[in-house]
């Protein structure tokens, strides 16, 4: 039987199976109660409008708008260039790579359905930014500079380089070349939108940048790369629906977030997502930002200094069986694993007999690639197991964007839950506030100039250089 | 003053900037003794031929035939595959982003002064494996399968399902499309390359697989990148000659490990290592599993259970001060943070006026984007040195191969001395073998039926599945 929705599988996280370093069935239920009142709570914002990453999955409106303008820009580029970073590019990457594969932007324009490529753009060294414009193709290259605030350092710079480039090369058409993603009436940004009559979309003020995958943030390049909107929104509508029952046996999203508090509880600081899937990698890498920035915090809710927060770590199966399973496996017990499988994937590669047949491959001959790779992450769950290392499976029925969507929103709520019992703001970011300003002040931004004094103040001791 | 030499600049790791978190000269003096015995055993291991991958850069006859070899197979070869996994891919992949940049791939081949493209294949989901091997061009295409011991699973099972490809395209030519690298003498694939005369490169069976990217396994995919391996090795061999030194004050490679086990000691059980350009990522992924099979393990040198290591997490800036950074400032003080910083990129990207000169903007067209992105690494420094939290930083010259080949070296020799201190065979790697096992036993493979059985006997509790 084929399930349709995503499933959570904890067995391996038990005392059950583990022994003495899983977790008893009291333990789960001494926190059921908590854990309602943590719905309740989250239910409670949600009613009055504070919880907008909870209902993006609902606004038709900005849906269609993002399909219909996909639609058109798609004919004139062949290629979509993301400039943002942190929470403006993982979104995306993650849904791309998930859903159109690692390799999308490798296959020629015919094999793409009238798709895009679509490439990320969230670094900023001079080497590595002269590589990539080198490559792009102007004429038919399109840029989504996104920043909810509209003065993201980094992003700005890119959007200067790239706009002088593009007005040497094409004049007054330069401005065609831009679609704009930033809040709906405030910042630098929209000035210029307005100004320069470019082509835009709005992000609430409300949604947060980690938060905003199911925003034009993330739908707007995931279109132009062909990835079916409504089924994946869909699948997160699918997910808010079981989101809203506040009993953690029926809800994975309260009861994940439930198993990483309990985890981190028991000296677990090391919270390991794995997937078995190449294309999975990217929304490892989303839901390590979204979880470092809304769980690391300093204070509680109430106040108190608690410098708190588990800390994720991308990995990737089997390649990491080859780099990080012998720590995992011998070294401390400070880690808890989610591995994160596809039950069917979309393809089905048999290894053939031909043109060697040594006995020492012969059994893999009677295989598939899919069952290699089902095998090592059986496997490698259960050597954790038999070393009494937790783990807990997220079971993703198909390779679409079905699917997807649910993986996403559950993800989102994990995080949203898990910020009530570690009793801190998922939804700031305080800590990040300081380079901000040393960054402008080195740079010679008006008002940042005590910064600036402060980090020319530290002299490096020649002692200390070797 | 431009200094030819990688140099290690711990000053925010010490007492003196950080205050009471920072480390004691005290503490580091009082390890000198204890780093000296260990710097000695790893010599006495060197002089019997115990410490290949110390030796490695001084193979001349080796990276002669390598350099020959891809001289010839560039001509030919538009693109190369590398088939391998874990030790066998993350070297060439460090060596080549770090110096050809991440983009090398996407130049046309007349921006690659006839260097050939060279992309690895670690990975076995279906779906991506099908996808990547639909966008390549076989009649060009050569493939480096690389596996010392010549049975690794995905590497086997990746090369019978190409080995397919070719001869149903190609014909009897197929066997000329690969290259093997693996033992001189024994293992199924050396008795492959005798039995259909394929070409090869010889892995000696005493460079373990995580050491050896100065072997052509790595060495081999860089060259037909373009890598100037005179150069590489240059550098490599002039950190050898550092590395000699058995005085922790004159030696940033025993520095290292003495300041990543000092961290350990006070419960900073993370180590992330954060370069701050896009091309060292890879660098980074490199590291973390050097470090992670090297130094997690479960038993001392005197078999006394320890389960000890710290684990070593890849980040990248300026992208993960929008993902990591909140975490890094605000959360646990469980963190020691090694930037990696190039001190001259070979481009300078100044940062024009035009086609927009908004006042909120001003201030960076004075600016190049090097200077941005330095800034920006020194205000994270700084800002986590304002909140106690310790970094050090490995500052490289130049990106070019003389400088890689000494951060590869140093880091290598940081790790076998490390392993010293935490009092672990930093060469083997016990942890790995279970899952090996079981997943063999999945599959069929003769000898190893007790396995599956053990897995299958895993029934999985539905009340723990939601």
């Amino acid at each position: 039987m084929s399930h349709r929705d995503v499933r959570l599988d904890f067995n391996l996280a038990m005392e059950t199976a583990l022994g003495e370093t899983g977790l008893r069935l009291s333990e789960i239920e001494a926190l059921e109660a908590p854990m309602k009142e943590i719905h309740r709570g989250l239910m409670a914002m949600k009613e009055v409008g504070q919880l907008q990453f909870y209902q993006l999955p609902y606004h038709e409106e900005m849906a269609q708008e993002v399909i219909q303008s996909s639609q058109k820009l798609r004919e004139k580029f062949d290629t979509l260039v993301v400039l943002g970073i942190g929470g403006s590019a993982l979104g995306s990457k993650a849904l791309i790579s998930a859903l159109q594969g690692p390799f999308w932007n490798e296959l020629p324009r015919g094999n793409r359905e009238g798709a895009s490529k679509v490439i990320v753009c969230d670094h900023i060294d001079p080497d590595s930014l002269d590589q990539f414009l080198s490559g792009l193709d102007l004429k038919t290259t399109l840029f989504n500079v996104i920043s909810k605030s509209g003065n993201t350092l980094e992003t700005m710079s890119q959007m200067m380089i790239v706009a002088d480039k593009l007005k040497t090369k094409l004049g007054a058409e330069w401005v065609r070349h831009f679609v704009v993603t930033t809040d709906p009436v405030k910042g630098v940004l929209r000035e210029l939108v307005k100004e320069k009559k470019m082509a835009s979309f709005a992000i609430s003020p409300g949604v947060g940048g980690r938060f905003s995958v199911f925003s034009p943030v993330g739908l707007f390049p995931a279109a132009m790369a062909g990835v079916d909107l409504e089924d994946l929104l869909g699948g997160a509508r699918r997910a808010e629906v079981r989101c809203r029952n506040e009993d953690v046996w029926l809800n994975p999203a309260l009861m994940l977030a439930l198993l990483h508090y309990l985890m981190f509880l028991k000296k677990r600081n090391l919270l390991v997502v794995m997937p078995y899937a190449e294309s999975l990698k990217p929304l490892a890498d989303w839901f390590c930002q979204l979880w470092a920035e809304s769980i690391g915090k300093r204070f509680s809710l109430k106040g108190e200094a608690i410098q708190t927060g588990s800390t994720p770590v991308a990995a990737l199966g089997p390649k990491d069986q080859h780099s990080q399973l012998q720590l995992y496996m011998e070294g401390p017990a400070d880690k808890f694993i989610l591995f994160l499988l596809f039950e069917n994937f979309s393809k089905v590669i048999p290894i053939p007999h031909a043109p060697f047949n040594h006995e020492a491959f012969r059994h893999l001959s009677n295989h598939s690639l899919n069952e290699v790779l089902s095998s090592e992450a059986l496997a490698t769950a259960e050597a954790l197991r038999s070393e009494g290392r937790p783990s807990a499976k997220l079971l993703i029925p198909h390779r679409k964007p079905y699917s997807i969507g649910q993986v996403l929103f559950l993800l989102e709520f994990v995080t949203a839950a898990a910020g009530g019992l570690f009793e801190v703001n998922p939804f700031d970011q305080p800590g990040v506030e300081l380079g901000k300003k040393l960054a402008g002040g080195l740079l010679g931004k008006e008002g940042l100039e005590s910064f600036r004094e402060r980090i020319l103040l530290q002299k490096p001791r020649e002692q200390f250089v070797i």
